[in-house]
């Protein structure tokens, strides 16, 4: 079942892999709908709780899904385009983080610690050398992407390089025991290469998707939007080949992002995707696989302007809307607290005849 | 500390209670958002999770406070009104639905015992006797309510007596160990009286605030309507007086959940508040008492059309929009899940300083 490539051959392994992402089964959906309807309450009164979990049923193949294990896969990257001045941080903090990450002191930790899920960091290609780590996986590509304000971001190769990673760490918590994942990313800068995503691929001007990240003011805004515009007049991604728009202007942590959610929709593992940058690289995934919609949960629309063309762009509907503009995968945390408890609505509540209840009249 | 009262000068003892609602310690709230400023996360970036611990922190008075014992108290009572055939199910649902929750198998279970909380079930004036369980609290004032559409729900002296039940049950929940309590409600038939209160108090038109409760066509929507429009021009209950309002149109269950709030303020305790039902309550206990404002949270707003009227009302933001039409108290867990989320964040997570990491440049 575990599906793993390595080497020259990647496209074609990839190929077969974007066609082997299944449409939901719809027959578990509507024995998993049936279900929530024999239950003791109102028809459709827990509302998006329902279908919620009868998405997880079609995903997953059970009518009655288990979410018990899960997991927060956190992918750090640098930006060479933070040169230019798009950040209000400087590019040590990503590996700062990493660290932060690692001692179980950041949001992301806390959070997870809160719904009961585990916490996976990875280095894609954080600018600096970080020292070793036991909890610490390396899949580093190069240490932080290029300036795309000048150039490509990476090769064709390392873009898929980044994928091909994703695939493996995701499967690699497979093996560790997997019932769903959240999304997460950390990147000084990350939010330049993820609105000039955003702009190539849903057509909406740099202008309107373009937010000020971890708190820019007017000015370094402004600036900001300049820099994605240079970015996407010198590179000219082909708007139509997803591969070519990551290589361009995406960083490492989007590519690898894209890896994990085509790796999880293959093993039929429900994708809780967090904010913006999640956002990017679900776009980048859903353009490579349509049908990897269908497996993807949007836990939450980010503060960060831009986040609703992407959401709107793959009709997906958030959860929550906390004004949440972290990332790291905290929004996911949240969002996977609500997928578990929409499957044990589904596996602990009394139908209306094991109750003995009355029911609806008319 | 603890407040208790019976027998005839609970009306002088209630104004007593009332004038002991404190505004929010504001230097606490200060410090409390100081230390957000302080976690190494960009500033402002965990959105309303941060608003909600610093209004947690302000109405407990601890910097860095703790929400470990939750409670959801679902009160149960029947409303005569369910002769006019408000309802799509037939009364003694209360009664089975009150077994079902002491079973642990209804959805107020389940979503309870997922974020941690325990279910405080009371019968506050079911139709039906109800057997003896070593779980069910009885306050029963009737054996429901009378037909609001002929006459008074009840009299003022039940009405203060509904209350009073309220707030002894706080107290007895407060002395079990008590951080935060979430509202709930079971009643066939009780959107009804709550549109009334709605209508009563926010004066907005009886038909903008009514919905299809547990399910209703739309002929039966339209007698609904006129139902509501009749209760309020027989009864014409004195919309600057919330006791007479709750006499009049109201329901045992709502005169108890209205003296939670009011006891759980006294006492500083956080309140989340649940749905449609819940919110009739919150309208009477904030014109009783508008300081109690600061000490709610609202979960949740409801596809019962009229509460966001309710809201707006009482200028409360809701945290979440799932569509949930339940009651119970369901939309109050996840509430509280979030609650217990934003006061970790505040506990958990290292500061600058202590992660050695790099501030802001600008």
């Amino acid at each position: 079942m575990v599906y793993r490539h390595r080497g020259t051959k990647v496209p074609k392994s990839l190929t077969w892999l974007l066609k082997e992402i299944r449409p939901l089964d719809r027959e578990v959906m509507e024995a998993a709908r049936a279900r929530q309807d024999q239950l003791t309450k109102p028809r459709g009164s827990l509302g998006r709780l329902e279908e919620l979990s009868i998405k997880i049923a079609g995903i997953k193949g059970e009518v009655v899904p288990t979410v018990r294990h899960k997991a927060i896969i956190t992918l750090a990257g640098d930006h060479g385009v933070v040169a230019e001045g798009v950040s209000a941080y400087p590019q040590e903090v990503t590996a700062q983080m990493v660290y932060n990450f690692l001692r179980g002191w950041a949001a992301i930790n806390v959070l997870a610690r809160h719904v009961g899920a585990r916490v996976v960091v990875v280095d894609m290609g954080v600018a600096t050398e970080l020292k070793w780590h036991p909890q610490l996986i390396s899949k580093r590509i190069a240490l932080g992407t290029r300036n795309i304000a000048q150039g490509p971001a990476m090769s064709q190769e390392e873009a898929l390089q980044a994928i091909e990673a994703g695939i493996e760490i995701v499967e690699a918590e497979i093996s560790r025991g997997l019932d769903i994942v959240g999304t997460g990313d950390m990147g000084i800068g990350n939010t330049t290469p993820s609105s000039a995503i955003c702009a190539a691929i849903t057509g909406v001007s740099v202008r309107e998707v373009t937010g000020r990240g971890t708190g820019l003011n007017d000015a370094r805004m402004a600036h900001k939007v300049e820099v994605i515009e240079r970015a996407l007049a010198v590179n000219r991604p082909d708007t139509k080949d997803p591969l070519d728009v990551l290589a361009k202007v995406g960083g490492f942590e989007i590519g690898g992002l894209v890896g994990v959610m085509l790796g999880a929709a293959f093993h039929r593992i429900p994708i809780v995707i967090d904010g913006f940058i999640s956002g990017a690289a679900a776009l980048i995934a859903t353009e490579l696989s349509p049908g990897l919609k269908d497996y993807l949960i949007a836990s939450h629309v980010s503060a960060e302007v831009g986040h609703w063309a992407m959401l709107h762009h793959m009709g997906l509907e958030p959860l929550l809307d906390l004004e949440l503009r972290l990332g790291e995968g905290t929004g996911a945390t949240l969002g996977i607290s609500l997928a578990e408890a929409s499957t044990k609505i589904l596996a602990e509540m009394a139908t209306f005849a094991q109750a003995g209840l009355s029911e609806e009249k008319e």
